[in-house]
């Protein structure tokens, strides 16, 4: 497999113009370009798909956009996008399309389906799915969509609600090699990070791998720390002593799920917010999907997956993955 | 629990004065009251004590050891260590002994054995156990020592024997926050770290933590990388996006257990050196038994022990604990 | 659902002609009906599937039968069957099929390949597939079966090859429920026991949740008999009083996996023979994927799955699943 | 280790006197030898105590017992037994005393505190403690009695308040062979089993390694009971396919963790009575105790442990430990 950071060998990270005002003359140069910008096709205006939609707006990418809720397309139009009825009439209209949905079946479904974008879709079309799917699926899409003569890669995010609001997410992207030039063109004015990672299905792949390793992290940290308090030790001390050590990890570094160790993390309100138990263990539904059928042996990632599947049924479904650590701990009184 | 780290209540890191040229006056100062320097006792010339003692040395402490092994002393006595018969003969001649040992028998017998420190042992001394041990041990052994007059501090290091020969181990240190200082002047002279983890056993309590963290932060690497390997990431770029994305963790950053991703690491050496499964498997006891003892619940912990100790009967017990990659991976020709 | 046993409420075990003389006029009465018998289909002649065939034909079925590998036709062919090249072929000359495949993908090509019974099926076919596979697998089979006018049921089987040769095997039947009398006749010829369990899907569920619970208490016996022993325990004794105990599994009592407490079993034969640990990894994958997809918590399961597919990657692959004995346990000099 | 059941090489099963009508003339010898009978001490009348104290009151031994707790002798006092203050007061008037005792703590203080048994022991007395504790305090005991010129057996039970009432326990006997007769008189007045094991401690070992492979089967048992329901099949035809096949065990085919498959059990009663989850994450303690001092891997059980031990801390401490089905399964609302 081809697997390199485009751009530059050992920068991994690509410019953000937004955000790192010492690139002025790239800034420029988009600018200057604004006038000839093509319209940009967006299915699915969620917590994530809106403001990822808003920020290619800002860049100047004229938008056009659907949802399955069409109450939920309101907010993009009233800053400029326009709001068309089916994926088929994106696709009818724009030949780059960026879809940012819940689930593999409603990817399946907003590609293939009646009113699905292949219907419409134009030779040449590039189709850019943000969504985390099963990697599977991608590899199925874009199978289907190489028949219509469309390109299909796959650019799932790493990053909340909030990095999407100020494009700072994270996009892992596969697909051919020769057409990332054009993803990356769109997908830094919606993130910080463009990483290409192989052929279609790698984003999945790399997103899946990631979590489940954050998710295995973050039990460990919950229940390292849950340990070293009922030995006696200061949660913030040890949260130290575990950062400047080979404990180290960003579940402990930053975003420990003790309250009290640090600020403006979800421990730190209650686990508000955040990334959901149930979207982690649909994460983790796939990292078992895959191992399975890779026949790859994922003893801690298992288990962890079964941690947060149990968490969903005993309440903790909406609560911050981090929660674990409250999942865990002793009740009070007992 | 008074939990703090002394000296500065934000610099977590003490100074090392042979690495960080920037404290000239400490330097000085250490330098100037060389002649006045007392001796310094040291129980336990292994792979870890020798270097430890050199260090002492080095720094200007006359150094009185023993060991079970006659032969262990020759290396330290050769660049002017006295060597004695018997731990009871160091605590005749030294009011300061460090002890470094391999596991809680060896520790009780250098303490209360026939020959033991407290058979001799004056009033005022400070003893400082680096060995790591269960932390009730370390417990008892304070509660004994105070009857005969002294203080015992436990204080197990972090890092291996590269660490021990730089004086850059990190050490965590349980006792009486009033001996502290006194602690910190010998142990700032073996290692490039020191903290104050609380009242005796914390220092044992707060490596158990690490350890465990640290165990399951490396199966999870290694299980990741596996998974990702056969889904057709390049391994070298599923590190990168790991690193960069919150999967990241020291085993994935810094130890990583794929050959051929990172260099210096045992996994570009077949495994040798570093920290040995057997060993891991042994901290990791610790930790059930503390967790046992607690009634804390530690699932990925716990897995993890299982996973090592099921690699020591597997032939992996004196290989790198990294190489549970290579314990997970399918064989050749399978 | 509709569950019920067929024939008996009560009475779980359908009767086998061969084993129980008690029930004379049955086979009195299928000795009569032999004359009549039309001809059955068979694909899939490997170590279950050929005798399997062989007791259909025992019972007087003609049978027609065929296999990708035509030299697996030989010994059926010697005792009396017709041989023919395809699935498609078998379609067009019986009206009752039955399958004997060993993975999902063998079944689907087996009915829906090019040269498959599809191609030719006959309306009112009983279409009866004996492979373990995926339920979703035996669901899309079903309906496109159907929409050919065809009946397809899954009976997965319990028992080996040893079980197959003396017609002792039991069946667990899903599929519509006015259809189970028809599959029921021949599937008494090669089972001891019969279970209707649902529609179809159901045979393969109730097979893949005994599995699961085999394989947890195989694991689960092996580690309980190891720390025994290695309490100083007789393993003999321990063995009985666990079976006497609320311990008492059928890996404990029928199947123990330590050698010398049992005769007859795989564990007194160096874990030659019996059931593969890599088709124990293969079954818990299914319960892994259903699991998974109904969001159901399975820690045990899930972990027993891990264990197994490390035991296939260590050199256990192909022998006997209650290996795991000998993989748990210390290796010698250690 | 000499390990045998006495009595018959063959029959497990000791006779149950009060049980078993056939029995005729045991029941009679025991009454005609009822005036010769000399006192048995007693101590700790709790849940099991009392009833089992109870029993050697009717087979005719006079009892002579204490409780921290006086009020708990007072159902014994009324039906004839003698209450003293102390465990040394017991000691001071009877040569065969058993203990029933909730934890390792209250053994040591009983056997060894300053009103302890041993401090009025008489040489040649039988000490039989009924207690479920850590084998080693077993050992420990054993030894100081043998100090003292008295005989320390352990004999755990397995079976609760139920089976203590009805003297249908299971004993598990450590201890010199050459006394188990004289033990064996009075646990049979106790108990339907009566199993020697070997040396003293050995009835511990086999009591964990039981309740071990009992926590394991539970666990599996509810989590394949709820993959089925989720797929389709219903509870009652699932538990009888598991209990024809090879996934039986204890959990599944008598004490079914599901409501509505099973009657007279806990899940037919909201889970009340039964064996608490609490006392089963205590037994599981020993066993990872014992296995990380053995080091012994125990995959299963010690995820088992694991999910007790937050059961416990998700309010399912009091409730029997086939609650975990329970625990796995979705909320209502869900």
């Amino acid at each position: 497999m081809a697997a390199l950071f485009r751009g530059s060998r050992t920068v991994l990270f690509s410019w953000n113009k937004h955000v790192d005002s010492a690139f002025g003359n790239v800034s420029a140069l988009c600018t200057r370009t604004m006038a000839s910008k093509t319209p940009v096709g967006f299915i699915g205006l969620g917590n994530m798909g809106t403001p990822m939609a808003k920020n290619l707006l800002k860049n100047g990418y004229p938008v056009i956009c659907t949802d399955v809720f069409p109450e939920s397309c309101k907010e993009l139009q009233d800053i400029g996008a326009q709001v068309v009825d089916t994926p088929a009439d994106v696709a009818d209209k724009a030949d780059r399309i960026i879809t940012m949905l819940p689930s593999s079946p409603n990817v399946i479904d907003a590609y293939t389906g009646n009113s699905g974008i292949l219907k419409k879709v134009k030779k040449g079309t590039l189709l850019i799915d943000s969504s985390t799917i099963d990697p599977y699926v991608s590899k199925d899409m874009a199978v289907t969509a190489e028949k219509m003569g469309a390109v299909f890669m796959d650019a799932p995010v790493s990053g909340g609600v909030g990095a999407a609001s100020m494009a700072k997410l994270t996009f892992m992207v596969g697909g051919p090699e020769e057409e990332y030039t054009a993803a990356q063109e769109l997908l830094t004015c919606m993130g910080a990070n463009v990483v290409y990672c192989g052929q279609v299905g790698s984003g999945q792949a790399a997103k899946i791998c990631n979590n489940m390793l954050l998710a295995i992290g973050m039990i460990g940290t919950a229940e390292t720390m849950n340990l070293g308090i009922r030995l006696g030790l200061d949660p913030k001390l040890l949260a130290q002593v575990l950062n400047m050590s080979s404990g180290r990890c960003w579940s402990s570094d930053t975003y420990n799920p003790v309250p009290g160790v640090m600020e403006g993390v979800p421990s730190a309100n209650n686990y508000q917010g955040g990334f959901g138990t149930t979207l982690m263990a649909k994460d983790l539904g796939f990292a078992q999907s895959t191992a399975t059928s890779t026949r790859s042996p994922i003893p801690l990632g298992s288990l962890a997956h079964q941690i947060f599947r149990v968490m969903c049924s005993r309440g903790y479904a909406n609560k911050d993955f981090s929660s674990v650590f409250q999942f865990l701990r002793e009740e009070e009184g007992q």
